[in-house]
């Protein structure tokens, strides 16, 4: 534990045991400097981490305060039960009807799929992409084209070692965007009729997929904590024989459940005994709140049958659509797909983000990445508990940066997007997430975007929009 | 036609009618401006271009003479004759084989698919990176996630609409390369163990393509003058009632074949009459050695069959991995497939393109490229003359950058791919472009790469090979 964190935690301590109070001044800056020896830097990064959880507030030109008492969150929602059926799916027309309305500018964009663009490094990643125009040597647009560049592979899997998961340069392949690497890990394992078995709800870009391949769907209890049943899992693995299972298990989609380590581990075994390949999206892993990286369902792969998906789409570069595919035993087969569907990502981006990887850089962009969502997280749960109806749940994930927000059960989600989006903001209605068009009464709204009036006033809007239908 | 042109034309018309002699000395660019007006770069570029057509050459501090009487080229190939049976589709792993051999970057490519990147504006397309990453939009990397770039696409509509083709840039699907426009198509239109006409011999990706989505394979008759028979044609759409057909009009590959323009308007009439939707795969009609680009097939689709794929990797930039669909009827559906298979392609560098084309120096860029590649098929045809064995025949493509190469029958191209590889020199042999891994004793050979003492040496080393296994 770093220095500043220690001192978070002391304080941290002493709010939870209500030795300071709502409302108490904490010591300055200044203060912890002379009587504790604490560099200034160090205070202010512990209590900006304190500030990020939403413990103190800061008043301009006064200093640091415990953070008033706070209006009650709204409760969590319970796990879903979903029917055990396999369903053909076929969402995409509402998908995108969703989608489509929401891409406008001006815009509230709390139904968007991406953080605030803001939030990332663009100029350092303009500097690294100038640079890599300028060294590149022609022939690499030849050569490079197959598994992707080298260089980016390889501090691609230093990332994979330090998080203890044994991946090798060449075990990775480098795609546009995660959605093609998880696209093509389906078409690796699946063939047109088979079934998959999803989360309940699920990402929605997971059921264009099994549209788009026409795949059956079934979907497991999920709970917005820590993921999936296992006991359901088992019992649709035995009645289904699916040909593969797509889960998040860190931050999914839109619950933003976390699967604890020990679950995931007998996750994977589960699976190994049946035989099941597991996709999993796990584009949201790096954006955690808690102390370290979860751990990765791939560090228990001992029989290759996790395909491990992410991008960095969600972290660091969206427009890039840099992503890649750690795809075990169907590594060979993924690597094909790659070939001889687009040839390969492009070339001057991977090196730039390989320069900017080597440059160490990104660490310092995540952590920071990190403190703002937490925060930001904290911000929109209070509103919401303002200005939500009585009887309106909201998850509280450990990480990434969605909330779903269950609401009473008269409140139609589809009826409130369109009113929604009358009135300039976009939410991501529950229907989206389902292939069954569940969750009628549940939206997913997105928290990456610095916290403003105007988003203050737009859940305010939306909260008056639910009362009136609920 | 411009001044050099026709300069060019009257010196042409005089070594055609032997006024001008092999190894007569042409008139100088100073007793040219001084007779006759011509401004020396005018000279220049007139001498130049009858130099990349192989008929005068130049004698550094000497001047430019009639070339030297060459040797006869080697007659051109017939027409195919392919199985008139549908063929379920298994060459990708031969492919892979073939194509993994010679990726290296020492090895004399002559099996690329690629022309020399050295032939590419890099340091111009550096500059319009770097001044695209400066002034990006930090919002557009996530409102452009869709068909594309928009002002990119105006730039492809405004190239259509010069050549008389009316498309507007909402018809325009930006993709990872034409190879993905060409799959997305093929997926908008085909279910699996539907059948597919295709030419014969093909490109070895749309076999790869057909194989990954089951389709049957149907090879037409395919000269390598003028392209697939269209009597041939008609019959094997009333025979196999087929979801559509995949062609290269334009400098097929690999025969480098070139449908006239009354060709094409027959050819969409009848896949018209049929409904037969025609994949079009023009990567290459930009690279034309004719006075005007040839006629697009795109241009006689009033029933809106025709789905135009391009991209800018055979012309411009490889390692961009951008190109197109414009899928008429179909482009709803090909956009849905790309948002959902790839999302989008990258930002930064659809925006680099874009500022490039508005500049204008891509058809300065292009006119030097078709001359050099033009004078590299001259001077390859000229060396296989010299070092095949007798009763090879091979094509005189009039755009592009491949041959094809027929040899004695008993000259195996597999074998011989695998000796010459030994020696350094890639090719692509001919089983890698059939269905039935037929032109067992053919090669297609790239002359995208600037000629030198090394690649004459390769080709008289193949030649040399292919004696010994005649």
């Amino acid at each position: 534990m770093k220095r500043y964190e220690e001192l978070a935690e002391e304080v941290a301590a002493m709010i939870a045991t209500q030795l300071l109070l709502p409302g108490d001044k904490l010591p300055s800056v200044r203060q912890q400097h002379a009587r504790r020896g604490v560099s200034p830097s160090t205070v202010f990064q512990a209590y900006y981490l304190l500030e990020a959880r939403g413990m103190i507030v800061s008043r301009p030109r006064s200093g640091y305060y415990v953070a008033p008492q706070r209006a009650a969150l709204a409760p969590e929602p319970d796990s879903s039960h979903p029917l055990e059926a396999s369903t053909t799916v076929d969402v995409s027309d509402l998908v995108f009807e969703v989608l489509g309305a929401a891409g406008a500018r001006d815009i509230v964009p709390f139904g968007s799929a991406f953080p605030s663009p803001h939030l990332f490094p663009m100029e350092r990643l303009a500097r690294a992409v100038s640079a890599s125009m300028r060294r590149l040597d022609p022939w690499s647009t030849v050569t490079d084209l197959s598994l992707g560049n080298a260089e980016l592979r390889r501090q691609i899997a230093l990332r994979y070692q330090l998080d203890g998961v044994p991946v090798s340069s060449d075990d990775i392949v480098i795609t546009n965007g995660a959605l093609e690497a998880l696209n093509l890990c389906l078409q690796a394992v699946t063939r047109p009729g088979d079934t998959v078995l999803i989360e309940s709800p699920s990402f929605y870009a997971c059921l264009q997929a099994l549209e788009r391949l026409e795949l059956k769907a079934v979907e497991i209890a999920t709970s917005p904590r820590d993921g999936v049943d296992l006991a359901a899992l088992e019992e649709l693995l035995q009645r289904h024989q699916p040909k593969a299972c797509w889960l998040m298990t860190s931050f999914q989609n839109p619950l933003g459940s976390l699967m604890p380590p020990e679950k995931k581990r007998a996750l994977v075994a589960l699976l190994a005994r049946h035989g099941v390949p597991l996709i999993e999206d796990d584009v949201y892993g790096e954006l955690y709140f808690g102390k370290q990286r979860p751990g990765l369902t791939k560090s228990h792969d001992s029989a290759g049958l996790v395909m491990h998906c992410s991008s960095f789409s969600k972290t660091l570069a969206p427009g890039f659509r840099l992503g890649w595919a750690v795809a075990g035993r169907y590594a060979r087969q993924v690597e094909r797909l790659k070939l001889t569907t687009s040839l390969s990502a492009p070339i001057p981006l991977q090196m730039a983000l390989a320069d900017y990887l080597a440059q160490g850089g990104y660490d310092r962009h995540l952590r920071q990445l990190r403190l703002t969502l937490a925060a930001q997280q904290n911000t929109m749960l209070q509103a919401i508990a303002v200005h939500f109806p009585p009887g309106t749940r909201v998850t509280r994930p450990q990480g990434g940066y969605f909330v779903w927000v269950e609401m009473p059960a008269s409140v139609d989600a589809l009826a409130l997007h369109r009113s929604a989006l009358a009135a300039g903001i976009s939410i991501a209605p529950g229907p989206i997430f389902s292939a069954t068009r569940a969750f009628r009464h549940c939206v997913r709204l997105n928290y990456g975007h610095p916290w403003s009036p105007q988003l203050e006033e737009a859940i305010a809007t939306l909260g008056r929009l639910a009362q009136a239908a609920a």
